[in-house]
């Protein structure tokens, strides 16, 4: 039976998986995008497990999450996810978030995803290696009317927060897991601010792994148009003070 | 419809929810357990939107899990929860936790919780209370083989971590969530302690909340069997040099 090309998967938002103003989670909805792609890819025969056994592995890129509101506690909301296009060294995938009875429209997000060669760490050719099974699934009809992930600088040399990096950031793959970042970063904040404002965008750019006993810096300037832009580097100081970049994250805050 | 006395729930082990070593994180299947808690109850008609409505809330106090093994990587198991005894101020709730397809028995855990006034924060009498409802449901025959949690001292005067409470910590009642503690104590030990150590049991024992601009301490010692007891103060130093206790707990290790 040949699969759609848009996959839905429908979640329920857990008491502990709330916020203390009962809306989900960012790293929470972060997780479930990713859980949407391994399943979709998984269900279509190019998920991380199949990948693997020709000893490659899928990397995210880039993530973007733009929300006009976020489920609250016990909310049933579904994630629909699709391939938009496949490029040579790159594939886009979207997802758009929604209630599951009302349909209505909770926000959109977009991830750009490498694949790289598990012994060489080189980027694999997407076309030449799996172009049949992945061009067969790209959908072009479904609209993802959310900007892009842009560009990110950060200038900032005194860091807002220095952490080591700890048991539970680490995943299987033996580094930090990609949404941990995105609660730490949301724990630069105090909780006060929350009271004020809410998030309204969330942009990831994964520049490089990080491991148990390196040290995190988060650096964060604010730009001319509002938004936090964010930079995590790692070991920075001692031989090479600059350290070295591990992602960079720009956030869009609304005022309540 | 008569509900049955113990309430079945099923769960996977995602890929986001296990260590590096591949097994599920502690702080998952805690929050498994309280979310079975909360079915089992609302499903039959003492949860705790259910007791909110009379003013009162339910309130862990003591958690106690031991697992022979902890679920791998896409693992589907069960967690069976009920309700072991109804006493004037406190019940005890226990769980098994148990492969879905082979009922290979993981572990089991005990909790005991309380019910308080929401105004006045006093404990009420359950039996007074909810004495009806709640000894319907008191199972004998189900075997919970783990010991029920102890007592934990410590002695200790010199933190091996500090903490602020961060945005993430607090869930929708404006406290630490109990799980959390969980989470923080298990990145008390080095990546590479569970290289070679696997937690067994892990026990929790509440005694006071702590919230948004609290600074927690952990101490932590060995005991002549081997245990490793944790206590968690709040703002020690300044004018209240002790601090207050918020939660004690107690690991038991195995060596892998």
């Amino acid at each position: 039976m040949k699969k759609n090309k848009i996959g839905t998967y429908s979640f329920v938002a857990e008491p502990f998986h709330v916020d203390f103003t009962g809306h989900l989670h960012w790293s929470v909805l972060g997780n479930h995008l990713l859980n949407c792609a391994g399943f979709h890819a998984m269900e279509r025969g190019f998920g991380m497990a199949e990948v693997n056994q020709n000893n490659y592995t899928w990397v995210l890129s880039r993530l973007a999450i733009e929300m006009n509101e976020m489920p609250e506690q016990y909310e049933e909301f579904c994630i629909d996810t699709w391939v938009e296009n496949v490029y040579r060294l790159f594939t886009d995938r979207n997802f758009a978030i929604y209630g599951k009875s009302d349909g209505k429209i909770y926000g959109y997000a977009r991830s750009v995803w490498a694949m790289i060669n598990m012994a060489t760490r080189k980027p694999a050719d997407l076309l030449d290696l799996h172009g049949d099974s992945l061009l067969d699934f790209i959908e072009t009809e479904k609209p993802c009317p959310i900007e892009k992930p842009g560009r990110i600088r950060v200038g900032e040399s005194m860091p807002v927060r220095t952490l080591g990096v700890c048991y539970n950031d680490i995943d299987l793959n033996g580094h930090v897991n990609s949404i941990r970042y995105m609660e730490h970063i949301t724990d630069l904040y105090p909780v006060d601010w929350y009271v004020s404002h809410r998030i309204r965008r969330f942009e990831m750019v994964y520049v490089a792994e990080s491991y148990a006993g390196d040290n995190l810096s988060f650096f964060r300037e604010e730009t001319v148009d509002g938004s936090h832009d964010i930079e995590v580097r790692k070991n920075t100081g001692g031989e090479n003070p600059e350290g070295e970049v591990v992602c960079r994250s720009k956030l869009k805050f609304d005022n309540k």
